[in-house]
C-alpha cells in the first residue's frame, strides 16, 4: 500500500512471464497530472531502460513506472533499447498517455535479450489491475533475490510519502542494482522534485553497502501528484522523504544476500567531508571487515587497514596512525594511534563503528553487512 | 633454496615462540657488501616495521632482512616503532651491521603489540642458523595463512635471480599483505636497484588481486650483492627480475584463501593505459565477478557491470557500450555491444577474460581469483 499510500496513485503487481511463476511486472501511476524526477545509476554500462528513462524525463514529467524483473535489459545492444522504448510506448497506449510520459525500469539478468512478447502481453493485465489497493502487489513483483517486500511510508501534515524499493544483492553507493519508485501527494512545481530526491538520495541509497558493486540498471524515481490538500511546508517534505529512503536503504542493507549483521560506519575527524566518505566506505566495503562481522569478530585491525587504503583523488584519503581513535561497538579500542587492550565481545544483528581521525572536521555515515559463506552461495548459484 | 641461490647469500627460519608451533623468524642475509630497495604498501596506516624500513633505507644500503609472522606490528603506536627498532639493531649487533643496514618485515594479527622477548630471543638462533641451504626454512617461517611456501628462481648469463614470497589474503594492487624477498649476485650500483624493481613490481605484485584488501605492513625487497662474475647486461637482468616477481605473484594468487580457480584478466582499447588498469582492477575485485567464478558461471554480464563502474580520477573509466567486445575464456560473448548468443562453458581451473573497448590504445592485464565460502569460513575465524 506504500506507493499507492498518497492520493491519487494506482499500482499493480502482475505475472508476465518472465519469470516462470514469481510475479514479474509493476505498474504504478499517478491517476491526476504529476510531475517528478529519476536519479539513475552511475555505471558507465547503462542499461537500456536507464537510456529510455533519462530521454524521457527530458522530454516530459512522468506519469507512470513500468518496472519488470527477471531481466534487466543490459549489454543487450540497440534491440533493447527499442524493446525499452516499445515498452513505454504500448504501455502509454493503454493509459492514455504519451510515451515520454512513461518511464521503465528493469532488473535481473544481464546480457539477455528482453522477453519483450512476454512483457507486452502482460502490460493490459496490469493496466486492468491497477488499484489504490495495488502497491503490496507491486512491491512484490519488482523484487529478484529479495527475500521479502520493502515498502515505506511517512506522514506529513496533510501529505503523505510513500515507496517501495528491492536490491539485495550489489547494493552500493550510486544505486547499485537497486529499484525504487517513491510517490507523494505533496504540491511540487515541475523541475522541483530532483531538488529533493538528489539529497535524500545522497543520505540513503548513496550511503549503503552490501558487496561494493554498482550496477547498470539502479534508478530512484519520484511522482509528486499535488493531490494533498496541504500547503507546502518544504522542509518538512524533505524531512519525510528523507526518512522513506533511509527506511527503505536500511531494509536494503538488512536484507542483502546472505546478511547476519548490520553494521553502522561513523567516521568523523576526517580532513574534509569527502575524505570521510572515501573512508566510510572503503571500510563499508572491505571483504576482511565484513566477513570479520560475519564472524562475530571485532578484528579492528581490519577496521584500521581500510581506513587507511581509501581511494581519493588518485591517490589516498589522509590519515595520521598516531591520531587515529576507534571505538567498536561502545568499546575504546585504539586511543591516538595506541591500543587500549580491551577487546569488545560481539553479539546480535547490529555493531557500530565509530573511527575518530582527528585531524579536522570532516564526518560520514554509511551502514553496511557482512559478508558470509550464503552470499557466495547465492552469487555462484544465481545468474543475475 | 631460492633465496640462497645467488652467490653470496644465506637465510634461515627458525622458531621463536609469537606463533605456537611454526616457524616464525627468517632471517636473510649477503655475505658481502650488497645494495639494494624496497618498496612499500600505500596504505596510510603504515606498520612500524614498515615506518622503520623506510628510514633505515634512506639512511644505508639494505644487508639483511629479517622477517617475523604472527604478528603485523600495526596498530602498536609508539611502542611497535621502538620494537621494531630494537630488533633491527639486535640482529644488526649479532650480525656485524650497524642497524641502518637491517630491514625488518611482520606480517600476523594487527593491533596486538609484538612479543618482542620471544623475538629478540630468537635472533641469535636464527644468525647461527644462517646457511646457502636455509633459503627454504626462511620462505616456510614468513607464511600465514599461505598452503604452500612460494619460491621462485631465474637463471641469467652468469647470474642468478631468486626470490620467496608471502601472501594469501589481502592480495591487492599495492602489495596488500604480501612480503616478498629477492636477491640476486647481479651487480647493481648503489640506488641502481629501485630502478629495476619498480616496474618488475608494477608488472607482477601490483597487478594481482584476491580480495581488494591492501594491508599495513606489504613490502618487496631486493638484496643486490655483485657476487657473479657476469658483466652487465641490464635488460636480461630486468627480465629475470620480472619473471621471478611474476612467478611469485601467481604463486600468491593460486594459493589465495579458499581459491579454487585464477582468471587472467586482459583489458584492451582503453581511453588511456590508466584507464585499462582501472577497468581491470575493478574486475578483478568484484565480488559478484569472483563468485560468479567460483560458481563456474561465465555470467560476463557481471564483467560488464563492473568495467562500466571503474573508478578513475574521481569519476569513471570511460567505456561506451556500444563498442564493447567481450571474449570469455575465449568465446566471443559480445560484439560491439550485442550479445552473440553463445555461451561459453568453464571448465578447469583457470579462466581467461578479454574485454576490449573500442576506444583507444590502452591495455592492462590483471591476475584474480574466484571468491568461495572457505575464503569466507577462513576469514570469519581466523584473526588476521
Amino acid at each position: 500500500m506504500s506507493v499507492t499510500a498518497a492520493r491519487g496513485f494506482v499500482a499493480s503487481g502482475v505475472h508476465c512471464g518472465i519469470r516462470r511463476t514469481r510475479n514479474d511486472l509493476a505498474l504504478v501511476r499517478s491517476t491526476v497530472r504529476a510531475t517528478g524526477a529519476g536519479m539513475f545509476t552511475v555505471n558507465r554500462m547503462l542499461a537500456a531502460p536507464v537510456v529510455v528513462s533519462k530521454r524521457h524525463l527530458e522530454l516530459a514529467q512522468p506519469q507512470a513506472v513500468v518496472v519488470n524483473s527477471g531481466n534487466a535489459n543490459a549489454a543487450t545492444g540497440a534491440q533493447g533499447e527499442r524493446d525499452a522504448e516499445l515498452t513505454a510506448s504500448t504501455a502509454a497506449q493503454l493509459l492514455g498517455l504519451a510515451r515520454e510520459d512513461v518511464l521503465v525500469l528493469s532488473t535481473g539478468v544481464i546480457g539477455v535479450p528482453l522477453p519483450i512478447d512476454e512483457l507486452l502481453r502482460g502490460l493490459a493485465p496490469a493496466v486492468e489491475a491497477l488499484s489504490p489497493a495495488g502497491g503490496a502487489a507491486a512491491a512484490e513483483a519488482i523484487l529478484t533475490t529479495d527475500t521479502c517486500a520493502k515498502e515505506a511510508l511517512e506522514h506529513g501534515e496533510g501529505f503523505v510519502v510513500g515507496g517501495m524499493a528491492k536490491g539485495s544483492g550489489m547494493i552500493h553507493p550510486n544505486l547499485a542494482t537497486m529499484l525504487a519508485v517513491v510517490t507523494t501527494d505533496y504540491p511540487l512545481e515541475p523541475g522541483e522534485a530532483l531538488e529533493f530526491l538528489r539529497p535524500a538520495v545522497e543520505r540513503s541509497f548513496n550511503a549503503i553497502s552490501v558487496d561494493g558493486e554498482c550496477s547498470t540498471n539502479d534508478t530512484v524515481v519520484l511522482l509528486a501528484n499535488g493531490s494533498s490538500t496541504a500547503g507546502r511546508d518544504d522542509s518538512a517534505f524533505a524531512e519525510a522523504l528523507d526518512a522513506v529512503c533511509s527506511q527503505l536503504a536500511a531494509k536494503i542493507v538488512a536484507d542483502g544476500e546472505g546478511v547476519t549483521v548490520v553494521a553502522q560506519i561513523g567516521v568523523t575527524g576526517a580532513a574534509s567531508m569527502d575524505e570521510a566518505i572515501a573512508i566510510a566506505r572503503r571500510i563499508a566495503t572491505s571483504p576482511l571487515v565484513k566477513t570479520a562481522l560475519h564472524g562475530r569478530d571485532a578484528n579492528w585491525g581490519r577496521v584500521l587497514a581500510a581506513a587507511g587504503s581509501a581511494p581519493f583523488n588518485g591517490g589516498y584519503a589522509r590519515l595520521d596512525p598516531s591520531l587515529v581513535t576507534l571505538d567498536f561497538d561502545g568499546v575504546r579500542v585504539l586511543e591516538l594511534g595506541a591500543p587500549s587492550g580491551v577487546e569488545p565481545e560481539l553479539a546480535g544483528d547490529t555493531v557500530t563503528i565509530d573511527l575518530d581521525l582527528g585531524l579536522g572536521g570532516g564526518s560520514a555515515s554509511y551502514l553496511t553487512s557482512d559478508l558470509s559463506s550464503d552470499y557466495v552461495r547465492i552469487n555462484a548459484d544465481y545468474r543475475s
